[in-house]
């Protein structure tokens, strides 16, 4: 089965808007084995979205389109879908008895013709409820170039799209195919993409798998995809067991929720001492609900003044060593657990860039401390790239870095 | 100019990735007044690629392609580009012999004819230099179906395409373009896009000018472009001042970094007490290079016992008023400024869920302290969406709230 995803929408080419409702899609279907053949944006243009139609219905049985339904002038998905498979439109009398209740619901007298608009439905659909907003989805059945298409038309709106999708678009498409591809993945923490690759090869290699490798900051994500299920979860197991520790505990969680589960698990608390990340690490385990029963807080210790007053940085070591020193980073997660009374933490301190680099402190030199009860980690980093670049590696080099400490208790 | 862009990675297909670097492409051009043609996802798929790449360049004057320009199997851009534009593949020289060192320099003995594949370039291109990663990307001009075409690779890992784009691509875009068109656009800060349009469409109207607006939740930019320099301009000077001191001081400014200036001019230092926010409100102000002169700290006090013991908040309040409270958020204000001896701060404190609300304390509910010398703000709000919605909001609105109290000094 076939599937392909049209998002429509001009916010998502402006970049005003990050179109998370394809991963959304991708994400629903990898987990009934289906990966979309391909996915398109076009802008909230009629000859746009009609060309996108006619490209992917080419390679699909399944076209999924996201936006559009609504009353506006510049929705025009169901126009588009008429016109590709030369289907009328007519109004549903179901629907429209629905909407003008809710309008009339709501006190509201002018308007209701153009609300209407969203009662009208191409030919040979199926109206899809949306239990949050007014515009039902569609699930339309057409031919094009003598071929079977369905076209699975929800609201732009994640909040609509969401259960919608997951209650009665999934459900559908399984129904009509046999899960013929199976996948499964894993995430390596703190690996290189090559290196994975170069272990995991001769473990698939000879078997009808396919394998692809995803690089972040983090790790290497890897998949392993078959049409024998069996098949795929034993080499998933057998690659797994390569990289030990190194694997985080469940295969779909990032690395700060791997560091929360891991804190858990062992009953301990985490703060942090932030110089050159000024809070991103601890904007990254906030970022997760329920985080305040393992994170107590932190100081963002930018001025050496900071250091020195709230964690206690000995003046000795700022005018000898200075800031950017292995003895300072020490310091630093020594006063965080002190300061915070928290069992671990983490510590940073270098330098961003651009400016502020010498020839024997260069941008990119971070030292990270990461302490555990007593033991006491501290490493000298050097990470390329720019500002941004450096600081997001400094974060996620400090995740990983408690975690093996973590893993040793 | 018609630019589209083509996204590549099976990750972004699967849903594991959300496909932000489209986002980060199409806001790079609206800013040159570009809005992309269209947008493509493929999977890591020799064929799928070549297809996409067919279809994007029929109705397109340059591709952007992001992705698939590592060393790994399944990166198959260039590959693509090549068959596509019938161009031959060959080494270059000088990529290859500064891989070697970088690989070399790592210690790494195997593995290198691999690394070496990046140095494996189209004909007709010219590489663009990679600061973060090892993967350059590449300028590639071609034919297809007698047209002139370019193909902009860039590597798929957001820190390395974000320099590339903006220091490189975006550059190279803009000077390709017939400057027939000029744009000037200008942030008003913490205003409502239909408000903003209501003043601005007046002074505009009648002339042969077009505008554009872009909500975010730092406020909306307005765009004015037209064919004659002088009136563009013109009435840009003239929109502007509609909104006084809310437009930011320099137009391509962001609200941190606007923060930032009017704290340099005022020889004022700032620090932050974070709650719910975690640490963003420090990490966007760090973001910027050069921010050590207005900002020393700040303390992340995610539990009570932190903003009791470090921030000074008394017990009093905690058990009265609770954490989330307007006497709480005032009194971390306070113990921000004393303890991390600044002459400003911002304190947030709140409920961004999606647990921890109740009837009367709502997930949403934030207080804000702002403190400038004496002067001490502080405002309830109600914001809507997520818990990343609620948290992002917040951020935003701590930061416009310490501007209007710097505005006043």
């Amino acid at each position: 089965m076939r599937v392909s995803v049209i998002c429509t929408g001009t916010e998502l080419l402006k970049g005003t808007t990050v179109n998370t409702n394809l991963a959304v899609i991708g994400d629903a279907l990898s987990c009934i084995g289906i990966v979309l053949s391909a996915a398109f944006n076009c802008g909230d243009d009629l000859e746009a979205l009609k060309k996108a139609l006619v490209t992917a219905a080419a390679d699909s049985d399944i076209i999924i389109t996201s936006g559009g339904l609504g009353p506006t002038k510049d929705d025009l998905t169901k126009t588009a879908i008429c016109e590709v498979l030369g289907l009328k439109m007519h109004r549903d009398q179901s629907i429209s008895a629905n909407l003008a209740a809710y309008w009339q619901g709501k006190g509201r007298s002018s308007g209701l013709d153009e609300q209407l608009l969203q009662a009208d439905v191409p030919e040979n659909s199926e109206a899809l409820n949306n239990i949050v907003g007014t515009a039902p989805g569609l699930w339309v059945s057409g031919r094009l170039d003598d071929r079977d298409i369905i076209v699975a038309a929800l609201p732009g709106p994640p909040a609509e799209l969401i259960p919608m999708l997951n209650n009665q678009v999934v459900p559908k498409i399984r129904a009509l195919c046999s899960a013929d591809t199976f996948t499964r993945s894993f995430m390596v923490a703190g690996a290189a993409e090559l290196l994975v690759q170069q272990e995991i090869e001769p473990v698939v290699a000879s078997e009808p798998l396919e394998t692809a490798y995803c690089a972040s900051v983090e790790g290497v994500r890897v998949f392993i995809s078959g049409s024998d299920k069996k098949l795929v979860d034993e080499k998933y197991t057998t690659a797994k067991k390569l990289f030990g520790n190194k694997v985080l505990i469940d295969d779909l969680l990032s690395l700060p929720q791997d560091i929360s589960r891991l804190l858990r698990q062992r009953g301990m608390t985490f703060g942090t001492a932030e110089s050159c990340t000024g809070g991103m690490i601890g904007a990254a385990l906030t970022d997760l609900p329920g985080s305040s029963d393992i994170f107590m807080g932190g100081i963002i210790s930018y001025a050496n003044e900071i250091k020195h007053h709230l964690l206690g940085v000995s003046q000795e070591i700022l005018d000898s060593k200075g800031a950017v020193s292995r003895e300072c980073a020490e310091a630093m997660v020594r006063g965080a657990t002190r300061v915070l009374g928290t069992d671990t933490a983490v510590a940073v301190t270098g330098i961003a860039g651009p400016g502020g680099g010498t020839d024997l402190k260069p941008v990119g030199l971070v030292f990270i401390a990461t302490k555990v009860n007593d033991q006491v980690l501290v490493t000298e980093n050097h990470f390329k790239g720019d500002r941004a670049a450096v600081r997001k590696r400094t974060c996620a080099a400090a995740l990983l870095q408690l975690r093996e400490l973590l893993l040793e208790k």
